[in-house]
């Protein structure tokens, strides 16, 4: 009764279950694209329409796309001997966000959970496997440092290197910016075991 | 580039420009979307053509509405002999969420605000004195009280009253829960001067 529109109660349903709006978010959004008029909601439609028929999987890396071959794995400037092993495609874009890193990727879709009955053949390891060549020169595990991805990566990291290729893991430590006081004992302990030397140019 | 799928880039932009949603959020949502299956996709869609083309304002109180007249137009249990004037239709969900009323109402559609160039017949002042016959007892104000809205009060006020019926502003004091210290020069007045009397049965 309280938007005197169905239609209104219904869209600021629909948006309330996204994740991160509440109710006061769904209905702000609601509101704005009435009185933005079509333009606004015409555009959304239409994204929406696009992402339901044209994206799909990435038949070598398992990105989202909407080509196949992905963006990342056509790109001819970009390193193509090392692929980074991330659990599904948000972590990719985390990883170009942080512009620290220019090579291929892999999804792997999730990690090994035997109490969720998820094993390899239930992830992209098989195809992983496949995609190694000899120009292949480094896989770098990214996955999370959860119980089930330190897992997955040690399985991972013994099948690579039972292949003769060189497997790195990205550094667990202390977040920059963070203080040592409120960091947890086995991110202190991961930290001081990844010591490096320091060197006369840093600061 | 960083999406890898200028579908998903398109739909996190259109995604970011909705208030209340930042880069991040709009992200989290598409990927949420395109995880979630059709379903989810499909529901949005049929609830945002829907607000295109059934969406309208009410004849009468304009506020949103599909049908006309409106649900609170319409409902014979409500209080017909009041009727609160707001400024937009976002201001009767706010006021019905409080739950502390059951009349009708009045969207004007703005205040005032000759600098703006929005004088009387921009806003719906008319229809809201056509609306006034002998059933109508009160008129609440309940616009905001910012310098536009005390002048479109004032102004509203003395149009009302000179028609014999009786308009009330709601009250403007130390919001519920708050702190006499954090409050500015001009609520603490208008709290005062709006004082009323204690009733033994107050807490």
């Amino acid at each position: 009764m309280k938007y005197g529109s169905k239609v209104l109660a219904c869209l600021v349903d629909v948006f309330s279950h996204l994740p991160g709006i509440g109710e006061k978010s769904a209905q702000r959004i609601a509101l704005y694209l009435l009185e933005s008029g079509q333009g606004d909601i015409d555009t959304l439609i239409s994204a929406l329409t696009d992402l339901k028929s044209k994206v799909g999987h990435c038949s070598i890396c398992f990105n989202y796309t909407e080509e196949d071959p992905c963006m990342f794995c056509r790109d001819e400037r970009r390193n193509r001997k090392i692929i980074c092993v991330v659990e599904e495609p948000k972590d990719i874009l985390t990883i170009e966000h942080s512009g620290g890193y220019h090579g291929l990727y892999h999804v792997l879709g999730g990690v090994l959970s035997p109490l969720d009955g998820i094993g390899e053949a239930d992830l992209h390891i098989q195809p992983l496997l496949d995609r190694i060549d000899d120009s292949i020169r480094e896989i770098i595990l990214a996955l999370n440092p959860t119980m089930e991805g330190e897992m997955t990566a040690s399985h991972l990291g013994e099948m690579l290197q039972s292949k003769g290729i060189r497997v790195t893991r990205i550094a667990r430590g202390i977040p920059f910016g963070g203080s040592l006081e409120f960091n947890d004992m086995v991110t202190i302990a991961k930290a001081l075991e990844g010591r490096m030397e320091m060197k006369s140019s840093d600061s």
